[in-house]
């Protein structure tokens, strides 16, 4: 069995050889350690460390509490220490298109994302078959601006408790600022454009009108300004003026499906630390 | 020898065989045909024909006077023919950066890229040498806001009669919607970010602050709006958190040669027709 | 309702006129037109010319009729005329795997791949209840090299007038001469590599084992020798020393199921031409 | 001023931690760190570490001094230590195409390159006035395989002591064991192909005939059976049934300069370390 340690904090001498001494005399195997500094003064340090958990002298729990004694509160780090037993709760957020929303199920079912998936709420009930032919249930929740503050309520019931992330797999609804506080750095979005081009509504029109040449998706944490939050991934095709806006709508489909479900599977697997409005990613 | 005819005009039925009926008439091997149709109503049509001029039954001068009596003007379109032997004049304009303008000079010295640079303007002296060891005219030509009307001239003066195209390969100076009308749709810009986004001043730092997983760079036609003119070409490359600013430069200085080069070749072969604020590429 | 129309002929001067103006003279309205000369000597030319069939002067069966007569014969082209309407009934053979399979059928079910599915075929049974709740009957028909006799004659006779079009979603046994010449030019393959690097077994390790540092996907036509058809499309993905075969495999389903819907699509819409062991795509 | 350690042993628990305590307790301040541990058992380890100086306790060859007494040796370590003050010194060999060793010189010239570059030596006169306008010496020694052992002993003597790197940009002769041999592990070769495909002479031709949709460029290691060192970069581009073998060829251009001048950077960085017949790539 693999464990994965994430820490944050200040940067300074000596974190790694602290850390990795620490594991060591613990007997946890290290397999795999990434880490990050911050060019800005003073830095932050980020760290990934996966390792195996077969020759520890300790459970994993008691190791946490170890670890926070000996290393974690006196170099004032932020950490957190998860096994890959523990399969994260993934709620998916979906309007009518489907792309997306398959993407995870074929890829949840075919064991290529190890996640749970509780429930998928739609405000539309168009997809409840599909969804529900993966034996995942299906809620279907009517949202408008109008009816913002009492659909919120209904997916907060839903969620809370339930999810450990919300992804907004085509979810044409803008959530409200006390959503998305709500599951802060828990609200995964795909967006179809290349952000920070052609944000807000429609891009592939966007993207039609101005001429580009390259078309593109973007998965990030969804914050308090709309399309602002911070990049987990991108990705990009070519295109020409013989694609209409239909065909990049056509394309863009394979580019979300791919750049959202890449964007799950990292936060799932512990991969993407936010610092300010962005991201490190240890993919 | 090959010749090029570019044709625009109202779509309607009958165009291809009118235009292929009276090449081949006139004895031309088409070798090459590509043609557009604009999805708006009414259409525009757009159409590359390329050639093989050795069995004409009339030099090529001649067969453009045919071609407007028999087919361009009865059926109102806007052409122009060209011989491949016939080759395009490039100036460059640059500021300090030399690697789109080297990129330039390379391709053509190795001939690569078939056209004339009949000289090189610069608003530094910094690269004269380089310029001159190519055997290229190298013009300093000081401007900044204060001084532009005076440059403009100047360089106008150089340019005029002496340059089908003029190549900004980073040229740092605004240009007076004055200097643009004169060269309308014979100027191009690299533009160092994947535009729209990041139009402006510093696109490495906006996109790093910005924290994308890709950037690029962007080639296209200078109109009165600064980075808004019709988009030629486009290209990308993947970055990550690890990339510092001056890390997005290097890799963009690759990008930015690359798409540029790639720009003004196409351009001097006549693959580039502009139709609104966008482009049709025959490539 | 649009139409399309192939075709193939030694190359000459005048094919465009020809077939354009017959085509301007019965009423269709050519929206698309793409063309190729073979470079060696005497050359081969190939058409591809879409048109609008609302202005047609007689019924598209009749055209064809005249084509033959006024055109085709005269010009000794081989030709083909198809209406959209109709739609290519597509097999599939499938062994274990499910990624290749699952991303054609959910393309067709979503409308992106207008074709009709009549049959899946497979040497396993484990993906019958996958494939029937698309409501796709499943033919399970055991294969080995011991069997391979019998177990074509079940194919063939389950195919036989049912399908146009047959393709190996990571079929894994190969198939008798006799099987590739009943459907010479109409089975498509997608082999899982970088064609012609890594033919035969299990590519991921091959390419695991020299490390390269790019894997990649072929779509391509069976023929007689195994892996050496001619090639419709491919694509690849980076990798590094930090993959593992079974990363690679999981890099490279993506690959292929992307790569095999394009190559099928592009063959339903009469885009690929054979000539030789290459492919001319009309894409 | 950054200095560079790398190791690699066998892989067991600890090294991590012995490794960065060292570094710490000498007052060495880690500024990156890569590893890989290889999957195969007993796994092989491979750490690079790139930490700033200032703060050392000791001067930089008594740290490696004391490293190896304290952690290289009782951990049975193969390391190297150096400091980015050190330049390598790379040698270039080519024939007569001049873009790979241009990329090398403009990128050197540029300073993007960080390393000097003493010498190029090329079996042809042709390229001598574009080298010596760089300012670097030009060596001309014909050879041939009747002429190859003088013209070799030429070379090495050149080349002994004079060169940390020996690149081959583009140079058409074999070199024979006993050269390769010599400089093992120092020479870098670009090869015109995707390798393994289209290994051998003529690959662009090779790749023509085959009809590939995708073409490549592979940087690797020179070793005794040609063409099949380990890979250190591999980059592609997209061709069509348009494309001329001429055409490949100036689109390999492109893709050889960029990946050659990649890899001879990553090998001078020390960011390549080889394994068998494959590469660790820290990049």
């Amino acid at each position: 069995m693999h464990a994965v340690l994430l820490i944050r904090c200040a940067d300074r001498p000596g974190i790694v050889a602290a850390v990795s001494t620490f594991l060591f005399r613990h007997g946890a195997n290290v397999v795999d350690l990434d880490q990050h500094s911050t060019e800005e003064l003073p830095g932050t340090y980020f760290m990934r460390l996966e390792f195996q958990t077969e020759g520890l002298d300790l459970p994993l729990e008691r190791l946490g509490e170890a670890f926070a004694a000996e290393v974690g509160t006196p170099m004032g780090m932020e950490w957190r220490l998860a096994s890959h037993a523990e399969r994260r709760r993934v709620a998916v957020l979906v309007s009518r298109h489907d792309h997306a929303l398959l993407e995870l199920l074929w890829n949840w079912k075919r064991g290529d994302l190890r996640v749970d998936i509780p429930l998928v709420i739609s405000n539309h009930p168009d997809l409840g078959p599909s969804v529900e032919s993966f034996g995942v249930p299906f809620l279907h929740v009517p949202n408008s601006s109008a009816s913002r503050e009492g659909a919120e309520a209904r997916m907060v019931s839903a969620l809370e408790g339930q999810a450990d992330l919300v992804v907004l797999a085509r979810y044409m609804q803008v959530l409200s600022p006390g959503f998305v506080d709500r599951f802060a750095g828990r609200v995964i979005n795909i967006h179809h454009s290349f952000l920070p081009a052609f944000a807000g509504a429609d891009p592939y029109r966007q993207a039609y009108d101005r001429g580009v040449k390259i078309v593109g998706a973007t998965a990030h944490y969804v914050t308090a300004v709309l399309d602002a939050g911070p990049i987990i991934d991108q990705d990009v095709a070519r295109v020409s003026h013989r694609d209409s806006v239909e065909d990049l709508r056509a394309l863009g489909r394979d580019l979300e499906r791919r750049v959202l479900a890449r964007a799950v599977r990292w936060h799932c697997e512990d991969r993407v630390l936010v610092h300010g409005n962005k991201t490190i990613v240890f993919s």
